[in-house]
């Protein structure tokens, strides 16, 4: 493949994890050192700072700084919910991202997110081929929610599972102090796909995880799940359990629907916006059995617990965004970067690439036969896949009893 | 002062911390190691383990098990909110307490929690007293509020306070990805004491914290809570406000309850439950401000985060019961065990001895002096009080991953 010179723009997107920035520390310290890049720029907002011309010059931060960001949750970069239109109905930003790319003469695109940011980069790969711009495009998967296909597991997961197995034994263990009658409801990130939510069945190895999980895979009903929580009260009285936020009926209507009494917005890529869940679900535990019952949500919290973050996750998004460089290097283009998980009773993990396209707006789910028959916990195969995953202990610096992260400069760049 | 032989029980009431169960290793240790000690009880939930005759013989745990409760949060011997009556009016319980004490020789009485648990010390202590049984009856403190009087602080405060601004810090650098106009309101545990949101304050000298703080010792004002949020909207898109769940009107009257469409229940003690609050100001600001919007109730998490447990507060918690029962030994009864600071520049700490019926249903709260002018923020010397208690990581063992919490076998005590 024909050796190709210029810069190259990293960008993130879509919502943040504990480690999708070790994913462009991974990227950016490649680039840094390869004799075919003239400069790294990061763009402020993904894909709306290329469009609003907002780009950071990455080759003239501190390096030990710099690389502090690898244990810095959230997007250093800033991040956004940018959907593209299709170039053939619209090309208005398609055209500005195409005057950006040649301004600062960008042959190199990487963008680190979901499945929505791989559908972006599918689009804007195929519109600069169109255009005969030789640029070439490589996804990074980011996401707690492990839902992208073709890839073993999304960088970000492991983290999050971390985090959410750690916080359901702790809060188990706090939840049942009294042992005098209680449901606690936990409420996990997902809309559709019930990884996360699964992630608490780890703590359940340890005695001491939720008695009931709720994935969004299984049609929920809630009288069942008020037997199931009546029969779990019985045998033990307190009771923890855990949903999923993106737990539907039968119906495919969202259970958070039924309790709704604000009018709930739809974020741009068209997803409802959730929350409240656990509370009601508590309160309605609390009215149908006459227990106390509260409601936890995670929230945002699953998502940048940097300070739990999985070692194995860091090191795997720092891969992730290497072998992106390398692979647009050495030609590649229009691909995202996946993950390979290697056979036998040892984990190991490989970086593979897969077409944009056929990530883009697919979701992976948990499979039927890893979920029990009653559609309210998880299997052992779970627990084989989930457990290497949230491997070792993060690196983060601390300083005055507090994280140490990263905090760069982000000196605007200047066209070539 | 007399020798005093016979056997102890350690109890344990309230809310439990990440660190209430290093002060029962401090106790249970020293107990272990004395010679006036012929067994060491733990008692089941709380003095109602007395009451109903429910205590473990701690004498024949495991020592390395018993020694993973410095790490392990929650009351590792069960808790329980339970107000003892006056026994002027009615001494059933009171006569209970001595049978059982006869029954297995109690001469030594310990019993961690905050300042009702310090209450029913102080009544135990009076009623045996009055009833010629000599028994040392001492309190170690213990809460998450930070609200006992005569103490410089609280253990369990420490780790709790490490807790919420570690995940202030993290939520900042998320809640701020996307740099698009939002309020995020944090609600922080609290009733009448505002350490612990005062606590992250402790972020914002990293410059990841909240942009306001309220206190429940500042009257608070929905129209200068909105005036507030949109002036710092304003001046940088997105705000992050952290509010304690206490905080109440100039008449008195909780925030919560403005919003309140499900009757609030009281607690055993008649406190008010609290809940739903930073959803509802999140949603207030959201159509005042029209920004978007979200609440995070940090809830149970905060008071059982073992994993991120200060060093400085798990070995000050040991430290405290191991003074409780050497205080007992050498003689004295009818105690709380405190903190001392020492002058000076660099940070110590040695316990003292307080009057139960001094602690007892006595609240201190953040002095005005420590609070900005307008009510919304700390100021350096809450910082410089705070500060050295959060420092150090704690040295919990992970397996597989996850927090390697204790798991004692609980052998029922039989009667001497």
């Amino acid at each position: 493949m024909e050796r190709l010179e210029g810069s190259c723009i990293i960008g993130q997107s879509g919502g943040p994890t504990a480690v999708i920035n070790a994913s462009v520390l991974g990227c950016v310290e490649a680039a840094l050192r390869s004799d075919c890049i003239r400069k790294v720029y990061g763009a402020a907002h993904g894909i709306t700072g290329v469009l609003n011309d907002r780009l950071y010059d990455l080759t003239i931060e501190d390096p030990a700084e710099l690389a502090r960001i690898k244990y810095t949750p959230s997007a250093i970069l800033g991040s956004c919910r940018y959907k593209l239109a299709d170039f053939m109905t619209d090309d208005t930003d398609y055209l500005r991202l195409l005057d950006a790319f040649r301004r600062y003469d960008v042959r190199y695109f990487f963008y680190v997110g979901g499945n929505d940011s791989m559908d972006t980069c599918s689009k804007i790969s195929a519109f600069l081929a169109q255009n005969d711009y030789a640029c070439r495009i490589i996804g990074i998967p980011k996401t707690i929610d492990n839902d992208l296909v073709l890839t073993d597991h999304c960088p970000g997961y492991g983290s999050a599972a971390k985090y959410v197995a750690t916080t359901c034994m702790e809060v188990s263990l706090d939840a049942k102090v009294y042992n005098n009658g209680s449901v606690t409801v936990l409420e996990i990130m997902g809309r559709n796909a019930g990884w996360l939510t699964a992630a608490s069945a780890l703590a359940c190895r340890k005695g001491l995880g939720p008695d009931l999980i709720y994935l969004p895979e299984i049609p929920f009903d809630l009288a069942d799940f008020i037997a199931d929580t009546a029969r779990a009260h019985e045998r033990q009285r307190d009771v923890v359990v855990v949903v999923s936020e993106g737990i539907r009926d039968k119906n495919g209507d969202y259970i958070s629907s039924y309790f709704s009494d604000i009018s709930r917005n739809k974020d741009d890529f068209g997803h409802a916006q959730m929350g409240g869940l656990a509370a009601n679900l508590a309160n309605f535990a609390h009215t149908k059995i006459g227990v106390k019952a509260r409601g936890i949500e995670l929230s945002l919290l699953q998502r940048c617990a940097a300070h739990v973050a999985s070692a194995t996750d860091i090191e795997e998004a720092y891969m992730a965004g290497r072998a992106a460089f390398e692979a647009a290097e050495a030609g590649a283009g229009d691909k995202m970067v996946a993950f390979t998980r290697a056979d036998g009773p040892a984990y190991s993990c490989k970086t593979t690439l897969a077409d944009l396209v056929d990530v883009a707006n697919a979701e992976k789910r948990v499979p039927r036969e890893w979920i029990n028959e009653a559609g309210n916990g998880l299997l052992q195969p779970f627990v084989e896949y989930a457990l290497p995953l949230i491997q070792g202990e993060t690196a983060l610096e601390t300083e005055d009893g507090l994280p140490r992260f990263a905090k760069l400069k982000k000196i605007a760049a200047r066209e070539v």
